[in-house]
């Protein structure tokens, strides 16, 4: 990844759409180790999504060290007095990886917003700390947030509710549990709502990775649904009510798996290289 | 429409959804009628779709006649020899609307295909006539099928499987009960297989229109979403198994409403037409 060369440059951002592979390969998970700097990898475990944030952790903090990492660190951030607490900023600080468990974000939102933990993680990932969250943890990096919404193909201003994210970025809105609970709908709407966004619905046991570049990489499983309004000819959605779907037109959709990309500057979207040509005989 | 001022252009294509209103303001229905003719209207059902199809078109039969509809008649075709039937094809001929109704889109063109009825309702249509279908009936109007297929939003070539249809026409392939069966995965797949094709998913209550000027409207209650690959640069979803999901990049949507239209040769969207503006003060 170019920020391993440019220390100077902003980290990725590893947005993960929940129910990553604990058992098995761990491919998403082991991605992260090694970003992290594998057995120099120092990952802070952030729970406070979850409503059962210790046992939560543990299991991560069990994955991260089968996979290699040293020692991974639990932040015990479950109330926002937590967010504040010294020995917590220390440990944050010293961290090579941030990662935000599942559970609700507008919990975590709830309980970081504002707080010098939220503070530093985004100070951290501007200097090059890599930044993760799976599910919950996922939705809340954007500035924008996914707070909650109805699942289905229709489009309108019900199917989604918006709330204030930790904002490490603004280009973007991520969606997550994609394809598992059917929420085209809610990803279409929001991002006709203001299509200068990009939404990224990720499917689960899978990751799009944003580099320091503004390139959206796949790893995992399943597929990351890019959702580009930047053509969008016209939209009603702001005046329908919840009885009429919305229409839209113009959406640009590109499905990735593991080997495309997306430009979020270009707005252009890769697949593999092409397999090498065999050599023309001699 | 044009078809109306232009006798010897082709007839419109009606494609529902499935499911409409057949006790309240049978908004779609009621456009049937007024395109067969109105009080002058000869409309033909035909159920050979449906396992129950004395009932299914005694109903349909009775709505058009609530609509004005003069006389609606059943053809009954319910095994192949019927569709070669002199009297049956009479009836057909002196028809200004053919409406086939849902069931299984697999039992009509097994039925239907190759008889004397399926080639003279494309030779109506050739000439003018209005042709409708709803769900089964809708699906059967294109060249290329889709004859089933699974729920949800992956892709891949597992999620579909093509059928020749009657070949009204070989611009669109259209799928019904859109939304409310949650069936993008299965209609994006079907455009990634042969991206000429223009996928069109229909939702329940919900009309396409297309036209003679090959310019697709909406009517009803819903959305028609159209799937359009022209601007596809990858997919690799010839190549994937049933167990990987698909990757496809470029494609466009876009989810109409009532009052929008697509069209089919220039694959250009357009919404509503703006509400007039206020005369400027004097």
């Amino acid at each position: 990844l170019p920020s391993e060369n440019l220390p100077d440059a902003r980290g990725p951002l590893i947005a993960i759409g929940g129910a990553e592979d604990k058992q098995k390969e761990k491919r998403v998970l082991w991605q992260l180790v090694r970003l992290a700097g594998h057995t120099e990898a120092r990952i802070v475990v952030l729970p406070t999504a979850s409503t059962v944030p210790e046992h939560l952790a543990e299991l991560y903090v069990r994955v991260f060290q089968e996979l290699g990492a040293p020692k991974p660190e639990v932040l015990h951030v479950y109330e926002r007095a937590d967010a504040s607490d010294p020995g917590v900023l220390a440990r944050l600080e010293a961290a090579t990886l941030v990662f935000m468990t599942g559970g609700d974000q507008l919990r975590l939102v709830a309980k970081l917003g504002g707080t010098p933990v939220s503070s530093m993680i985004r100070k951290m990932n501007a200097r090059g700390v890599p930044v993760a969250g799976t599910s919950a943890g996922a939705a809340a990096l954007c500035q924008h947030m996914i707070g909650r919404g109805r699942s289905g193909q229709v489009l309108g201003r019900h199917m989604v509710e918006l709330a204030p994210g930790l904002g490490l970025t603004n280009r973007l809105i991520i969606d997550q549990h994609f394809s598992q609970r059917h929420r085209m709908g809610r990803l279409f709407s929001a991002v006709a709502l203001n299509p200068f966004l990009v939404g990224v619905g990720i499917d689960e046991d899978t990751a799009a990775c944003i580099g320091p570049d503004n390139r959206l990489t796949v790893w995992g499983r399943g597929s990351v649904t890019v959702v580009d309004g930047h053509h969008l000819s016209y939209t009603n959605v702001h005046e329908v009510d919840g009885r009429t779907p919305a229409a839209v037109l113009g959406m640009s959709s590109h499905v990735l798996t593991a080997g495309c990309a997306f430009d979020l500057v270009d707005h252009a979207a890769y697949g593999p290289p092409p397999p090498p040509r065999p050599p023309p005989p001699e």
